[in-house]
């Protein structure tokens, strides 16, 4: 029960295809099709499901507003609902209505190198799961598998299992990509350490932002889960309520994660910073050798080069050979100064 | 259902009308008029209704205290409430009464750059919505078309309605807030990391207050609303609730969106930091290649500027070009040493 | 009901009066006398209080154990708060008894440039208010000119609604002690942009210091005031209560304002110390390029006066001013490179 | 009641006895005596109390095996307290007994110039304390006076008012410590401000371990005080529960205290951060004031210490004198620089 | 009751054996054997327990899928479970089932120099407790030899006795952990005061790894040791309550503990970042020192260096002499000046 894929992978295959997917099943009967009509009368039939069975409607791709007005008539749904799934800017929550509970959660992948927080809302009735996303792809592909075989667990269940099948495929999607950033913040680490650049900064700040919405997202979604994993809903069967305890584990563990993730960066920030301080000190000890040595030295060089005109040492055979010398014996002692005192 | 407004719009078209505004209105009538008198008995017939409608009073600028006074005892407003009007250094909050609910909230826009916070008092009876502000203008321009427009939804509801759409208005002004905020944030990281000014760490400091000042007005509110859309109080409708969980949506919405700002601002400050430490070190990258170089060469010179009468280098022919050689030898050794520690 | 006043105005006029000071009222009647007594017998006739009438017995000055004796005896207070009201290092707090209310809370205000932080007990009888304080002065005067007019409202109720009029004076003084050290926070901001002295951070500190004094007794008084504003007390009538709710959110609204200075007080210390770094990024450019500029110079003086025999460019006509022509090059190009890299 | 008290104090007197020592008291009656022996025979007799007495029991000690074995059987005591009073490294804690109420706390004062913290086990029964320390001497020695002196009030109570006094003794020892920490913080700041020593940073690690033992130890003090405190227990009698309430305000003030002196230091370590950073710069200061002053001077000397043949300046008579003006100019210069920019 | 032993010491003795271990014990009857077979119908008849006895059914290494199911098929044991038994990735947790707790907790200890933290599984039935491990070794050697013993208190106690004894071998553990890391922690401090290495700052962000690391394995432990010492499962009889309630006592020591050496941690960071910057100190001083002394006396030296014709000090016979006394005089003022400062 990993539901662990390539979000390319759900886009495929599926491409392009703008209607609404619609499962029906029950322990012997399996059928998927598309309904490419946005005809009110076509979609008020949707809401008769077949006797005994479940029906999965799937919108996956941005949702016009004839079809979401056309669905809200068919099963009764709420217009602050539909607002709702017009609106992308909101927190994970989950509403109970009479007949049907509200859920909204934020699926979150890696396309390519960008991370993509896709708004994705269930409505679970007794008898259907209605799922409205935002843009084309999702993580649900091994869903569909499961619910095409017919020695699936899920297809002995209500729609109340097939929801937390959803659920928990979107909180898998959270590993992973708390995952890639595990990884991504040890190599940092590494980098950190060879050199000192800027650009580093820039990527603990990149990792802190992406760390900010897994967060914000994932936190609701705990008092989703709690709430579905207790017995005050009657559209969650007593038997699948373990099931959505086990994804309310998973989402407290992402948590953990996360920050366990967001004191590992900030010990970076600190990394950083020290090995630019060291750097500095590097490059002021290099100097101060460098200067310490030569300065006394040069003024030696400075004395003997006055003009005066009685000055007995420069008349000395061996006074150019004692300057250097005494410039030796000096630039030595400095350096076993700083060997003293371990400048290298 | 989106009511962002330009804040001058609001004030446009109702500029230097000190009057109180009036607005009756019921599913099939309308009627908008101003009361340009503060006599107690002329405002004593405002509690009057007509029936089956709803009355919003609107005093949208400083209020006289006559005027207050007389409302006051037109609707039997407790003398606190007076008071707490008056007072405008309040947090936003809830209080019932035994025919009204007395709330206050904040609206905050900008007014061409600087951030102003307006305090807001609402009074919401049975029949009735009072609205008290403190500066002319308000962010309620669209609510004012929607009850001219017959077919509008907010015709056939109670004032309770119309109240969900004032606080909606207020926390959608909210939202413009924080997403100029973030704009602004963005920018200023740019600049950051462009140049560095002592003017970044007073930028990061006034849209630390900024946030502070949304903070401390948003948070109370989420009371607000929480109250207003259980199931406590009479004065709001059941139909009328799920509208004002929709709204503490919004506002628990808008509260992470100011945590979300708070973080990335505090990162601002470690970034203009690591700035000002990086231009250091470049600057005393600078120095010291330069001092490193020429420190050495510069005793070289001075040694053979040196007049000791016995230096057999001094008459060799090739003496100088031997100690030209010398000092490229020495300063291409130098610059292979910094090569390979890349410093440049 | 603003009671903003001079703390020595409080003083002043009282002055030196080490007597019990007692003001007995009802609706018509009003007397104000001190008792200069400590004898028990005298203090014991204190708790028959005229019929229908409230009496405020306030001993303003450091307590004689004796006359704490004598009152605890003829107003029956147990032991234990004897013993607190001499015990000056004490949260605030309220204290249920069967016959009255025992409060702690401080009054806080500047005398001077110091801020003092005095003791005050009260004891809230069903006619009776007992108040106790530790040094000479209190913030009280505008509730004694209330007391003496006829008209005032507190004429007309019990000795709760007094003690509401005293701890919103206390909580009042509060916002005088947040508005003078917010104006001395501002002040310092500019101060600190202008120069760069270690007497900044003392003075942050000792804001701090203010700040965290000013929190540790605000932040249990919005306890005390919570509970008075319930109405789990019948010492506190139905009808004050909405009063002592007010007093209730002044307090939250006083601990919203001390976190925002403390906020504010945070960030001046990260501007401080980057303008510490700033300085010594200044000092540290003037010091490069008046290096990097004049020791290449300097060497090629070196060079050329170096006492070789044989050096070509010395017997050359030209050769002086070609040396200078090198100079102001180097120098010129040096100069441009800094230009460039915007260092002045 | 003020048991403050001399650590050294309870030790002297009583020192080199290890034996167990034993008072019974009641309002008449008081006999203090010790028990020699670890004979369980012995110490079965300890849990016959005379009638309407009470009984304090004190291993003030090192406690053997064999007593504790001893005491536990004549006292009905679980085996896990048995082990629990062997356990030093635990938290403060209440449990409660069918007989008693088994209690820890720490015993925390200064012994010398080292801070010891002492692991004291309580057992409150209806009609006795046992008292169980770690090391000789502890902080009750007053309250062994008060047993002594008939007209005390703890004669006339029963054994939870002497757990009143012995646990009041150990919070105002806490007082004790938290005094001497602030007033060693206030010595700290003034030698921070006066030299720079890295000394000060290991001083101010020393007071924030010292913080944190104290912190550790009173913050789960507070829940048995309080449970103590309300009426949930027969052991403590109604009268005894005010008193328990009042060292639970204790606690909670000397946790505030705690948490004022952590602010404290955390911001003495800013402070010496600081420190360190202004040191720097007035060293670079002296440098580079230094350097840009000579390094053109010695520039100008070196450009006339060239030996070119046609130098027309070497020959003037005026020559010399002029270059010293040049150079006393641009000296000046320099310095009417760094005064205007306030370097010195 | 304390059950520290050397993590190898479990391994040893035990090695290389892949099967179940199996112990059958009552008061009177120990025996332990091994099952080598994974054949599902030699483990059903695990589930048969000799009457009146317990069963510890201990799985001490990765276990393979079959033999997982199989024992979950004796025991009837949700696939959940089985599932989660499978994934390590999982925060300590305990569920209650109708014949069984099912229990998750972290045994942590020091494999050589590395940290292990291994995800350990107990399943608590009413007469046998099954534990399911993940790699070879545990810390339950000093169990097992109880358990032989006859007059060990366990053996007349039920599975919930051996539950408690368990857990606190795993948390006695975190204690060795936390004690190891709290001395590296004080040798690392020594060493940060010795020298200034980059080592040092990786050396606390992996000790604080290892802090995060225990620190998400012990708070969720809290409420699984608080669950279990409630009054609340019939699986924990009443008399072994106590032991539980004081496992949990362990518990909340260990997080205390683990809170102490995080801001001893973070105040080492302060400590080596402020050495970094002493550091820096002390080079710019010797520089400085070095410099402000000899860059005079070079000026002076070139000053007399020039070669203007009509230099009159360079005729002058004391010239030289004269020279020379001021350079001295010169270095003399310098280095008192340096004295007077402190800097040496
Ligand atoms: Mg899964
Ligand atoms: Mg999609
Ligand atoms: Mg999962
Ligand atoms: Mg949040
Ligand atoms: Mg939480
Ligand atoms: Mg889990
Ligand atoms: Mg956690
Ligand atoms: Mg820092
Ligand atoms: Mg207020
Ligand atoms: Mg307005
Ligand atoms: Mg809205
Ligand atoms: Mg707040
Ligand atoms: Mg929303
Ligand atoms: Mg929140
Ligand atoms: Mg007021
Ligand atoms: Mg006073
Ligand atoms: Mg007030
Ligand atoms: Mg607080
Ligand atoms: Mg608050
Ligand atoms: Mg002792
Ligand atoms: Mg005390
Ligand atoms: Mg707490
Ligand atoms: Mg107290
Ligand atoms: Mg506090
Ligand atoms: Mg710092
Ligand atoms: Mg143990
Ligand atoms: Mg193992
Ligand atoms: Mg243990
Ligand atoms: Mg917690
Ligand atoms: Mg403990
Ligand atoms: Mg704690």
């Amino acid at each position: 029960m990993d539901f662990k894929k390539n979000p390319e992978d759900g886009t495929n295959g599926r491409n392009e295809c703008e209607a609404i997917e619609i499962i029906d099943y029950d322990a012997q009967n399996y059928r998927a099709y598309h309904l490419k009509t946005a005809d009110p009368n076509d979609l008020a039939g949707l809401s008769v499901i077949p006797e005994g069975g479940v029906r999965w409607i799937n919108v996956d791709a941005q949702c016009e507003d004839g079809l979401l007005r056309a669905l809200g008539d068919a099963f009764q749904i709420h217009p602050l609902i539909i607002e709702n799934i017009r609106n992308r800017n909101q927190r994970p929550k989950i509403e109970e209505y009479k007949d049907f509970l509200y859920i909204v959660a934020k699926m979150i992948y890696y396309a390519g190198d960008s991370l993509v927080s896709e708004h994705m809302n269930f409505i679970l009735g007794y008898r259907y799961v209605i799922t409205l996303g935002e843009t084309k792809g999702d993580v649900f592909g091994r869903i569909r598998s499961f619910l095409e075989n017919e020695s699936a667990h899920v297809r002995t269940c209500g729609p109340d299992y097939l929801m937390y099948l959803l659920l928990d495929a979107i909180v898998d999607g959270y590993f992973d990509v708390l995952e890639t950033l595990s990884d991504q913040i040890d190599e940092l680490e590494e980098r950190i350490m060879e050199s000192n650049s800027q650009e580093h900064l820039l990527q603990i700040r990149e990792f802190k932002k992406t760390l900010l919405k897994l967060n914000r997202n994932i936190w609701p979604l705990r008092d989703v889960a709690s709430l579905m994993g207790k017995e005050s809903t009657e559209l969650v069967r007593a038997t699948t309520e373990p099931y959505l305890r086990d994804v309310y584990n998973h989402i407290v563990q992402a948590i953990d994660t996360t920050e366990t993730c967001r004191e590992l960066l900030s010990g970076l920030t600190d990394l950083h910073l020290s090995n630019t301080s060291n750097r500095l000190n590097e490059i002021m000890k290099v100097l101060t050798i460098i200067s310490t040595i030569f300065i006394p030295l040069s003024f030696l060089a400075g004395v003997y080069g006055m003009n005066f005109k009685y000055m007995p040492e420069l008349g000395l055979r061996w006074g150019y050979g004692a300057v250097w010398a005494l410039m030796l014996a000096v630039a030595g002692a400095m350096v076993c100064y700083f060997k003293k005192k371990k400048w290298f």
